[in-house]
């Protein structure tokens, strides 16, 4: 017998389901499938029918500070811990109909199908669509889930999109309140499951439907750049170049060797990328005098990465010597810690889906979420559902309604049993 | 005793010549030196120091049919075989001051030299300043020199530049008859000799004051794709991508090794570089799905850059496989063969240094001059003086004045040799 009092587990409604999907698929900018870009006009008309929708399952949908729409079933004892479920409704320019808006119909359709029953929760259930989670136009990703967390700062606000618009500005235009946003922090919630594609390859490589988020990796982006001497391609001779496009490629190669390495060492997810690389000056008849990249590292483990940031100084040092060339610049842009999901809500998942009769494996997540921002406040977990060919931020990123519908399922009778029995407060 | 009937060798006026160079490098777009564009107004300028200059050393000018400027010192002897000297005035987009203009200005300084002895030659001197010999707005380079020896097309005359100009329509601006061109290609000459600027590193490194060109090398350029999936940073995971950037750096290498190879076989002068390559979508965080990039080959001998070419064709596919990518493009994009120099006219040039006392080396021009075309219907040969650090088509470009008064020392007594003991005519 599950947490809903019976026997059969209960099954989301797939046909209205679908029809969500294809309502807000239609809702892109004309001629750019599919965009839905945060701030605009287009987002809102996003929201507008999520919104419309939140309150035909019977929730009652309000824009918080920070500008996320939430819509709440409100549990019968106002003082428990809330629950919380879904993910974000705005979209990369050209990009697909299920990255985000997945975690909010899904959760939708699990809510639709708990009420179905009659089943009234205990707990209060939030479902977020939270603001601008892709990198925005202010230079920011992941503004509603930072801004929920008390991750917003002034320098936050103060950042400039398109017309000069400061983002406070922004986000009040979409209905937040900024000026409240730091005594908004939420406290209150007991439980989050976020339900995302899993945007790479992996669940459908091996064929299993749910991937059940052990952590959401760290990243580091470091910039590195080689200096030689630019010269005639025609003049100067092999045995005189200092071509640090030669070093550069020798780097490439040294830092996927290592990542490599470590992703085999069994200390969890790790990738690094090389995406950007340039020449200088670039021209066919110039040997280049210098050349940049950004290398994308990705670790579920911290001290992985930390130890592959060490390594990068000695492989550019090594590269770059090899071709008589100089490390100009190993500038760290960026770095975010891994964060672990819950390990309680990982095996309710777990429990959940095997209820169900679907396969899971535990997965980690090499891109970034607003699951990582709520787990600064609140027990948190992540499904992933397959990608086909593990594309996203893509017109032919896809899953299929089936697969969404399944982690839906589970979501269900996770929110049900989380309400019967809720994780212990942390100590 | 030399061919001027001195045991002095004759030297040129290195005070004179240092007033020509000075008087042209102000001769330059405002605030870009050093830039004397072909086919402007201050190109124009340019020409009106040189005409000016010729006309003051006694030469009569005019613009041939290819709106070449053309200074004559004319021979006792109008039915003798002329012997031609001279370079380019135009340069690069804020290039250098000594790249083609040291051609001509030796050659004036040389032909002031020789007159100043009361020397009169049985052949007539032509000195030259060919049009555009650099890269232009219409895509083509050395247009002077190719008209004179009936290398422009009427494809090349339908070549569209700045303005929607045609190609015949601007030579006709600069003074010239294109409508001539083909009926006036030269038959006339005996033996041409151009100085230039090395453009390389290895004069100076081996502290060598003058390299005699044995030949101009042959350009090939081969654009190259290879495609994988692109894919997220953070989500593929390292075993499990085609990155077609890595399989692009491989390739680099192997393309660069095999370079070196060849051109320590002893078949001359031989070099490959890839001065253009870009990554796609050349996103951060993006596995690279494509990468292009374009190996520009340069070759004295034709055989070895054959050997080369279809190398290349091996270490591209050698490369796509070991990263699990495919060759969507091997496009060769251009190919002009190589030039010897004439083997007379190097030992003519060898002898004369050496009775000035100026060491020499033979050296292979890996990049392209307007003698490579008037070889087609001369006897060509070339003087290459050293570059500061190997520089040219910069503002750094640097040749000392004095380096360029020994070429144009041996010059002088070169063309007065030749006067006397004229080569055969080819069989």
């Amino acid at each position: 017998m599950n947490a809903l009092g019976s026997n059969v587990p209960l099954k989301v409604d797939r046909a209205q389901l679908q029809k969500d999907f294809d309502a807000l698929a239609a809702l892109t900018e004309p001629g750019k499938p599919w965009t839905r870009r945060s701030f605009t006009p287009m987002f809102l008309r996003g929201r507008d029918y999520l919104a419309r929708r939140f309150t035909e399952e019977g929730l009652t949908a309000h824009i918080d500070a920070a500008g996320n729409l939430v819509g709440r079933w409100a549990g019968r004892n106002p003082e428990a811990p809330v629950l919380m479920t879904g993910s974000h409704s705005d979209t990369v320019p050209s990009g697909g109909r299920f990255d985000g808006i997945a975690g909010i119909l899904s959760g939708l359709a699990a809510i639709r199908a708990m009420r179905l029953t009659g089943f009234q929760p205990e707990h209060s259930i939030d479902l977020v669509d939270f603001l601008a989670e892709e990198p925005s136009e202010w230079g920011l990703s992941c503004i509603g889930s930072r801004g929920m967390v008390g991750a917003l700062s002034a320098d936050h606000f103060a950042m400039i999109g398109p017309d000069s618009e400061r983002l406070d500005t922004a986000i009040t235009r979409m209905g937040g309140s900024p000026e409240n946003i730091a005594k908004s922090i939420r406290s209150d919630v007991g439980a989050f499951v976020e339900i995302h594609i899993e945007q790479g390859p992996v669940l459908e490589a091996e064929d299993i439907p749910l991937g059940i988020v052990s952590g959401i990796a760290g990243i580091a982006r470091v910039r590195l750049r080689l200096e030689g001497e630019a010269g005639h391609a025609g003049t100067v001779p092999m045995s005189m170049r200092a071509d640090a496009g030669m070093a550069m490629a020798r780097l490439m190669l040294a830092l996927r060797d290592a990542a490599r390495a470590e992703a085999d060492r069994g200390r969890g997810h790790f990738t690094a990328t090389i995406g950007v690389m340039k020449l200088e000056p670039n021209g066919a008849n110039v040997v280049p005098g210098a050349a940049e990249a950004v290398v994308d590292i990705r670790a579920e483990n911290d001290a992985a990465m930390e130890d592959y940031l060490a390594t990068i100084a000695t492989l550019v040092k090594a590269a770059a010597t090899a071709e008589g060339c100089r490390v100009a610049a190993t500038e760290r842009l960026s770095r975010t810690f891994a964060v672990a999901c819950d390990a309680r809500l990982q095996a309710l998942i777990r429990d959940a889906a095997e209820i169900h009769g679907f396969a899971t494996r535990p997965l980690a997540s090499g891109a970034g979420h607003d699951a990582a921002f709520i787990a600064r406040i609140a027990p948190a977990a992540m499904i992933f559902v397959p990608s086909k060919s593990g594309i996203s931020h893509a017109p032919e990123e896809w899953t299929d309604t089936e697969a969404i519908a399944r982690a839906a399922d589970v979501l269900a009778l996770t929110l049900s049993t989380l309400d019967q029995r809720p994780l212990a407060p942390a100590a």
